[in-house]
């Protein structure tokens, strides 16, 4: 059995089509790497790049992939709703088959280094692959975003893993870890009033005393003329989709606020999607082996 | 790419353990073909016996199977919740991938004849492998059940298309046919009194008013305590499961009556779930392309 592991990258950039076109291309050539999703959102102004495969084809086109977005996007000219550091933000890897978190970690470890060598772009390690406690936590080490990293970077606590100890002058600084899968999970306000998404936000994540596996915060989405709750449910096994659902909609009814949507950012595992659809329909014998693409396996 | 066939076959043993693993055990054995569900239910005295794989091979097994029914179950002694006429009550032929619903015509044609010639129980070809229209609809040709055959076959509209023209002394007679994929639901009722599941069932289904592809009736429970309407989706693009289980939820609500539960048997296409998943929690971008699984084909 084949090893794949999947690489979800955030880059700064979702407006223009040409610039992500050419930071996606490294993953459209390479033998045993499939793209599997590439999301970008103009108000966010990020694209949200899923890929895996071949954890040592995986290695080579993601760095190639990181070298073209430290050329093209400058993050002195970059302003987006959702908090950024870099103009390759985030690589995190996921174990997806016969991978050990292990593994992913070296993974980590070694496409932190190549970065850092290739492009002068400062790299932390993060979640599993971080090298202090006080690193683990993606949102800590964004905290400041690109304007204050210059400044957060002389303190000895944030000097980084690996590159230079300032950020890289248009590129910023880039963090590169290891997890679980998450779901990147965005619920859609009937208003455009940001301050009401910020306190539902509030209510509903783990830091502020809501969901175990919920990290959250308020955005505008402009273009779409509303707010939303953007989250990341860190462990869907635990705190459900529906269950987030249905609390947010709870606390959007004391601001006679509507939720008219919510939208999935990348990809979601099937067993995330059945378990809100078992909670809501019921079901009391559905499980992953009922799904008929799921039993084809060893025929296709 | 190779072509995959689905045969859900329905036998009227839902208890014996080990005359359903004798009749499932051709399934087992053989080399491009495999079996995907078995799903025994006591109180309907039936399993649902889900296979697929490569058409030749599917037809040799499935009569193999057919034949061990035949000879290990007798009709003279079956009561069950479900209606039946036979030993095996209900072959249809299902396209997965790279097959038309001509091919599955042809198949269902051949394996009525195999069957016919093998066990001598005569066989009704239905749905798109029906002879006549008024033999389409399984419910018109099992109507009368297995102790009205005799008696229905004399009429020459209910003369079988393979085999005698009177039904197996033992086995009664068997429909074969070729359908699109269809989900076998049944909602749960916290009552016992059926003539609330019959009722619902009149209200929600297309042949007295409700949904147009929706086939529903009202059964017993027994062993769990409740009453279910048992249903046939059709076409689940059009009448999705969410819709109809909400309907039943309000008719339900006339009579006090909670609905506490749902099943599907047998296997469910991931796009069902989908859907229903995306009405409730107000999807705005979740397509099957979205979920994880649906995107590693050609990685593993």
């Amino acid at each position: 059995m084949n090893k794949i592991v999947e690489c979800v990258v955030n880059f700064s950039e979702g407006r223009n089509k040409e610039v992500i076109e050419s930071i996606t291309s490294p993953f459209r050539q390479r033998d045993g790497v499939k793209l599997l999703n590439v999301e970008a959102d103009g108000d966010y102004h990020r694209v949200v790049v899923t890929v895996a495969g071949d954890p040592q084809a995986i290695k080579e086109v993601v760095v190639d992939s990181v070298e073209i977005a430290t050329r093209l996007i400058d993050m002195n000219l970059h302003h987006g709703q959702h908090p950024r550091m870099g103009a390759t933000d985030v690589v995190p890897f996921i174990p997806i088959r016969n991978m050990t978190m292990a593994e992913c970690v070296s993974l980590a470890k070694e496409v932190g280094q190549m970065i850092a060598q290739r492009t002068q772009v400062p790299v932390f390690l993060y979640e599993a692959a971080a090298t202090a406690s006080h690193r683990e936590n993606l949102a800590d080490i964004r905290k400041g975003e690109y304007e204050g990293m210059a400044k957060k970077m002389t303190e000895e606590r944030w000097k980084p893993d690996f590159g230079p100890d300032q950020p890289h002058p248009s590129a910023g600084v880039t963090a590169v870890g290891a997890r679980m899968p998450l779901i990147a999970y965005n619920i859609d306000l009937a208003t455009t009033d940001v301050s009401i998404a910020n306190k539902i936000a509030k209510a509903i994540r783990h830091s502020s005393g809501g969901f175990r596996y919920i990290k959250a915060g308020g955005v505008e989405a402009k273009e779409r003329g509303l707010v939303q709750v953007t989250m990341n449910i860190t462990d869907y096994t635990k705190t459900p989709i529906y269950r987030v659902f249905e609390a947010v909609k709870m606390e959007a009814m004391r601001y006679g606020v509507a939720v008219c949507g919510s939208e999935i950012v990348g990809l979601v595992p099937m067993e995330a999607i059945l378990e809100s659809a078992s909670y809501y329909l019921r079901f009391t014998n559905v499980d992953k082996e009922k799904i008929l693409e799921n039993n084809l396996e060893g025929l296709i």
